[in-house]
C-alpha cells in the first residue's frame, strides 16, 4: 500500500492504472461502516483508492471541523489490513487555493440537512468532484447513512455527464441497532443508550408499513411517539428524488430521522 | 465526420479513441476564428471534436438567445472541410434537465464581462464542464478575444483539478483590423465602419506602451479619446489573473474594450 499526499503523485499513479479502479473517499477516523465499503470495493475492482481527508468546506463556520475525530495512524492500518492499494491523503492547501470557481447544490437541496447546514452540500460536491476528477473511478462507493449526500453525489455525476457509478451500500449498524458513526465516540453512555431509540424508530416504522401502513402521517406519529424522550429535530419520509411524500411508496421511499445529543448530531434512515 | 447528436453516440465513441483528443466549444455560425481554433486542434492531435451548441444558460433573460445566429447546415460544411471528426449537436433537452448542480465563478468574476452580464460566466462554465467530462479533450482551444472567460475555463480545470490542456488562441481579424465575431452581422455599415475605432484604439494602445508608458491612465485616456465617438461600456487594463492594475506590467497586460453598437456588443482585447 502506498500513501500519496500530492496532486502530481496521484495523477501519476493514476495514469499507470489500466484495470478498473474503485474509489471510496471518506473523512477517516474509519469504522466498520467505512470497511464494508472498501471491502466492496476491494471486491469489485483491480486497484481500490482511499481518501482521508477531512474537508474544511463542507463544515459549517459554528460545527465541529477541529474538533472532528483525526486517526490518521489507526486508518492507515485499517486500509493496509483492508488490502487497499493507495490511500490520498493531501493538505488543505493542496486540495484549495483561494477565490476558486465553486459547486452548488441544486435549491431543492435545502430541506432536511440541507436546511439544518446551509452550504453544506455546496463543500461536499465540490470535494467530491475535485476528488472524482483526480482518481478518476470506475465505481465509487458511499453508505446509505448520509442519504441525502448519496442522492446529490449522484445527481452531479448525471448533471455533468461524469463516467462512474455511483454504489449505493447498506448502513453498517452496532449489534444493538446503533447506525455507525465517527461522530459516535462523542455519546456518553447515558446518551449511547438513548441513541437506541433511534434506530428502534425505524424498525418499527418499517414494520408498520410490511403490515400495510400507507399514511405517512401515522409512521411519522409512531416514530416521534417512540423518540419522545430525544432531542429530534427532524423525522422525514421521501421519495429516492427526495421529494417529500404523504403517502408510502413501498420500494421508493426513504425515512429519516435525525436526533440531537447535546452538539452531537445522529443521522440514520432506512430504505424501503 | 460524423455528426453526433446524443450523449450515448459521444460516449460510445469516446469510449473508442485511443489517442490524442482536441476540442474545440463552440456555439456555431462559425467563422475564420473559429476555423483557425479547429486548424490548430487538427494539427495537434489525433481526433479532432467540435461541439456546436447554442448554451442558453450563458445568455441572460435580456439577451439575444432567440436571435442568435444559426447556420447548422453551413457549419457542418465548415467542420467536413477542415477535416473535423466528430460534431456534437445536442438538444437542450440532451444537455440540461430541471434543477440541476450548478457551478457558480468566483466573487472575483463580477468584473467587466461578470458585471454587466450577472451569471453570464456560471452558464459558461457549466456547459464546458458538462461538455469537458463528455468529450474528455486532451488538449480544449479556445480564443483570447474572450479573454475573461477563457480565463475563467483554465482556472476551473485547474481548481477541479481537470487532466486537460487549455490552449488559447490568437484572436483573428479582418483585413482592417475587426476582430471576427458571430455578432459582427448585427452591424450596418454605419456601425461596420465605426467598429474600426475599436481595433485602432488598441492598436495605438499598444504602440504606446511599446515606446514606453507605463502609467495605466495615461493609457485609458488614449483609447478613451480614440473612440470618443462610440458607446464605450469599459476600457480596462488587467493582469493575466484579471486582477485590474494601475502600472503596466509588459508581458502580463491584458487591455480589453467593449463598446456597444445598439443592441450589440462589440469585445475585442490585446495580450501584451
Amino acid at each position: 500500500m502506498q500513501v500519496l499526499k500530492t496532486i502530481e503523485e496521484l495523477q501519476e499513479i493514476r495514469k499507470s492504472i489500466n484495470g478498473s479502479v474503485g474509489f471510496v473517499p471518506t473523512m477517516g477516523a474509519l469504522h466498520n461502516g467505512h470497511i464494508s465499503l472498501i471491502k466492496k470495493a476491494r471486491e469489485e475492482n483491480d486497484i481500490v483508492i482511499v481518501s482521508i481527508f477531512v474537508n474544511p468546506t463542507q463544515f459549517l463556520p459554528t460545527e465541529d471541523l477541529d474538533a472532528y475525530p483525526r486517526k490518521d495512524e489507526a486508518d492507515k492500518r485499517i486500509c493496509q489490513m483492508c488490502k487497499v492499494d493507495y490511500v490520498f491523503m493531501p493538505e488543505i492547501s493542496t486540495m484549495y487555493s483561494q477565490e476558486e470557481v465553486l459547486v452548488k447544490a441544486p435549491n431543492k437541496s435545502y430541506i432536511l440537512e440541507g436546511k439544518t447546514r446551509p452550504g453544506h452540500f455546496d463543500g461536499v460536491l465540490r470535494v467530491v468532484l475535485k476528488l472524482f476528477n483526480l482518481v478518476q473511478p470506475t465505481n465509487a462507493y458511499f453508505g446509505k447513512k448520509d442519504a441525502q449526500q448519496l442522492s446529490l453525489i449522484t445527481q452531479m455525476v448525471k448533471d455533468f455527464f461524469m463516467p462512474i457509478n455511483i454504489i449505493p451500500c447498506e448502513i453498517i449498524r452496532e449489534d444493538d441497532g446503533l447506525a455507525l458513526s465517527s461522530r459516535n465516540i462523542y455519546l456518553d453512555s447515558t446518551q449511547r443508550h438513548e441513541a437506541l431509540l433511534i434506530s428502534k424508530s425505524l424498525y418499527m416504522a418499517g414494520s408498520l408499513i410490511s403490515k400495510g401502513e400507507r399514511d405517512v402521517q401515522k409512521v411519522k406519529d409512531k416514530i416521534y411517539e417512540i423518540m419522545q424522550t430525544l432531542e429530534v429535530e427532524y423525522v422525514a419520509i421521501v421519495n429516492r428524488e427526495f421529494d417529500e411524500i404523504t403517502v408510502i411508496e413501498p420500494k421508493n421511499t426513504i425515512i429519516l430521522v435525525v436526533a440531537r445529543f447535546g452538539n452531537t448530531r445522529l443521522l440514520d434512515n432506512i430504505w424501503l
